[in-house]
């Protein structure tokens, strides 16, 4: 095998619900014009470190959708490859779903709060019933019709679903040596980190994805990343980002 | 063979080089406000017209593709699968490239100028060198390096590159009954048009494709149009905007 490709992690640009502190999930929210901007800054780190990229990945969510769209414009590669998956969309937040993050941990209290947000395998309540019919008949879920379409998700479910994304799609890509860039959500991206860097529980809990931020990975021969984590284009700005993620929810 | 798809050919809405009365080829000029608008207005008649589409294919060219992500984006479609290919780019125009039509008119007269936009083997000269060098450095033709990158196309060459599309392409998502969308050109869609409808030689010189207006193609279980020439879903504009198209270049 020739040398593997990099890959460029990238969550959407900050949404509506995202400035409003709610939980989004499957909520399929736009960016606000502060998001659009982001897409543009991404692209242009990506241009001053040579990742334009051949081929882009996103979910089937418009934040994550714009935000690639927005970035391609700006470094002129409308004309890539660009596939569209739900396996890269935001987790499943159920019940929680539009809810806003100050008012449930107000409510549920901070460690039950921090369990839902981060654990591995704590999920809050299903999504109501008139909600997930409104899923089930959205064409884009067509194919999750056999009673695939989750009424809720936990952070191992989202890596069950992100892992074979990872196998069928993007290994193969890196091994061709294509440079890929995935554009998704917060919680997708802490999934397919988790089965890159083998996170164990409490490192996956730790995990935080500011938006508009991009990571870069970089693959030995056996497409194991070269460091653990990748690293942030702008390593300043995302770790201050990243903590502010943390602290989502506190008064 | 269960009942084909609906193909609507949609050229992309009015480009800077329109406006300017430019002939355009493979130069990838932006579409105005106006042709923005006209992306809009047809993705109203997708819509009123129940051809919302399952899959887009475009031009590898930014008026095409954004035509498409503004027409997507109205009809909240952008998840659906786009592919791109240069075999639906516009015709490469040689050197007539960047142009003025009613100068090129004045030039060299109205038989021959009437020739090179519409005959079916007439072209003009080819782009000059340093263009053409560009063309061939640039990645998105990267497949088109082992010199497959024509430095000018009449209407027939056109024909030859678009008729493979059709058979391993278009033909196959029809025939599983996709409604299938397709964003190109005015060349590209003669092109097209000529293979469907089997034109002669004096019908695919009469034939012009107005920007932003839809043109339906229903196709029988042979894959066979059902009516020669498709249906505009606004019949009336479209016959007036093909009128001037027809006349451009003249005083």
């Amino acid at each position: 095998m020739s040398v593997p490709g990099t890959m460029v992690l990238l969550r959407h640009g900050q949404s509506t619900a995202n400035v409003e502190g709610r939980f989004t999930g499957w909520a399929d929210v736009p960016l606000t014009a502060h998001g659009e901007r982001q897409a543009a800054a991404a692209a242009e780190l990506l241009a001053r470190d040579g990742l334009v990229p051949d081929v882009v990945r996103t979910s089937v969510l418009r934040r994550s959708i714009r935000t690639a769209d927005i970035l391609l414009q700006e470094l002129d590669r409308s004309w890539i490859p660009v596939h569209r998956t739900w396996r890269l969309n935001e987790r499943q937040y159920g019940a929680l779903t539009g809810r806003r993050k100050r008012e449930v941990r107000r409510e549920v209290g901070p460690a039950r709060y921090q369990a839902w947000r981060r654990s591995l395998t704590a999920a809050p309540g299903p999504l109501p019933g008139d909600q997930l019919a409104r899923l089930r008949a959205d064409p884009r879920y067509a194919a999750l019709r056999g009673g695939g379409l989750p009424a809720v998700e936990s952070l191992a479910d989202m890596i069950a679903r992100v892992a074979p994304y990872w196998v069928d799609v993007l290994a193969g890509q890196l091994c061709s040596g294509r440079r890929v860039l995935v554009v998704a959500h917060g919680n997708a991206l802490r999934a397919l980190i988790a089965v890159l860097d083998r996170l164990a529980g409490q490192e996956a809990e730790d995990l935080n994805i500011p938006t508009g931020a991009p990571l870069r990975y970089d693959f030995d021969r056996e497409l194991r990343p070269v460091v653990r984590g990748g690293g942030y284009l702008d390593p300043d700005s995302a770790r201050v980002a990243a903590a502010a993620v943390a602290a989502e929810g506190q008064a």
